[in-house]
């Protein structure tokens, strides 16, 4: 564990360096983070049954679902895995697929196109948080993360912002769909603008009338909501495949990795 | 690539055993296959600008699409990936959540509960073929893959295997939805019976009528004729997203990896 939090010295000077400069991520750790027996603990020693890469790919297409924490011996392989190279270069493959996408549309020129962005891990990251306890290996603590959002300190992902600021030159507009409560409105205002989301269309937070219902059912809704105001949803962003599934999803979808928690 | 070619040699000799014994599958090669330095060709030499870690995982969550070839630069990843035990693990993974969807279902005892199965990369395995044309790095050559299903030498896949076992355990009944052309039934009921396949309720293969059809329109439109017909469709599985999405989809997918092609 102390490499770890030497890591996440450096992680902190990184996201900083982002977050204040909005300039070009260039990773401080270029080696590959990928153990070569990623089953191993911190001390080396074999976890029978279980391979990390497995499950990440697993959670990351879906097949693992309704999970509530990452398993105990995958804990230093998720947290090397995002605080590593290969999170920032998994997320920026699709960010380029994405732009991709983007700038093959024929964008109307009456400012109805608009492309959907979630928020936690995928325009913000809270990977600060997260790294400091346990990468999801702890239970979902509401208080304590709620404080964290209050610290309006979530830095940018810097592809998703980089692909933000693409589509407004392209003339697509921008509206956020999250599932942080309304109560948490001006926070997020607030953090967002601070690391470079500064105009969107719309930022939609989730209303009491959406308590209890799941991610899928709520967000898909206020796609809905969109499409009968006369939008046209050009593409779709998130980190949880329930950012992406059910209906009115868009022309095309794009999943960011997330390997620290489920949400259904 | 001297290296990849005795990978190969004890491909064979671990596919023979399988196919032949109906084993569970005991990989030969324990290492793990992810290279320290995946971007490297086989000289070791970097390659600027694409991690194939990160190409895998675009493609396995559908953020790419509509590709034709595997990238050059990672046809010995993908070759190591492929022989190597990791595909089989995760496989495995996939497979035992599966299981897992199976067993809480509250099987109808009618006999109408099913369970939609892929049959290339999913039920059988081309591997020895892609093996020996590249791993997707070659243009697809219909001929030549098609001179390979006539040799109805295709193994299981051990995974898909065992959970095909379990289901019919569990009074779950099989349909088979294929890409494959009516021409090609025969060899591929062989195929399938010889290496454990013994039984289904239907073998679907793509008839003249959805010629030019996509296999999202071709599959979705069988398995709502399954439905109309009076199914209930409790889990779909599949290497390729346009196996899993589009309508009637079933109670859950399972998405298999497949690094090697893509079919839209």
């Amino acid at each position: 564990m102390a490499t770890l939090k030497i890591w996440l010295l450096l992680l902190f000077v990184a996201t900083i360096d982002v977050a204040l400069g909005h300039e070009k991520y260039v990773p401080i750790i270029t080696n590959q983070i990928h153990l070569l027996r990623p089953q191993s603990g911190s001390g080396g020693s074999y976890v029978e049954g279980l391979s990390c890469l497995s499950w990440r790919l697993a959670v990351e297409t879906n097949n693992l679902i309704s999970w509530t924490q990452i398993p105990t011996s995958c804990v230093d392989y998720v947290g090397h895995y995002m605080l590593g190279s290969q999170y920032r270069q998994d997320s920026e493959l699709v960010i380029e697929q994405a732009l991709a996408h983007a700038k093959a549309l024929n964008v109307s020129t009456d400012g109805t196109d608009i492309w959907v962005f979630d928020i936690d891990e995928t325009a913000l990251s809270n990977l600060p948080y997260y790294a400091d306890t346990g990468f999801g290996s702890e239970p979902y603590n509401a208080t304590k993360f709620n404080e964290w959002v209050e610290t309006k300190a979530a830095p940018a992902l810097p592809a998703t912002l980089e692909l933000y600021e693409a589509l407004l030159n392209l003339g697509i507009k921008v509206v956020f769909i999250t599932g942080r409560p309304e109560s948490q409105r001006n926070v997020t205002s607030s953090n967002l603008k601070a690391v470079g989301y500064t105009t969107w269309e719309e930022l939609v937070l989730k209303g009491s009338e959406y308590s209890g219902k799941t991610a899928v059912v709520y967000k898909s809704a206020q796609r809905k909501i969109l499409e009968n105001d006369g939008y046209r949803i050009v593409g779709n962003i998130g980190d949880q495949w329930s950012d992406l599934l059910g209906t009115n999803i868009g022309l095309r979808t794009f999943k960011l990795p997330d390997p620290m928690y489920y949400i259904g």
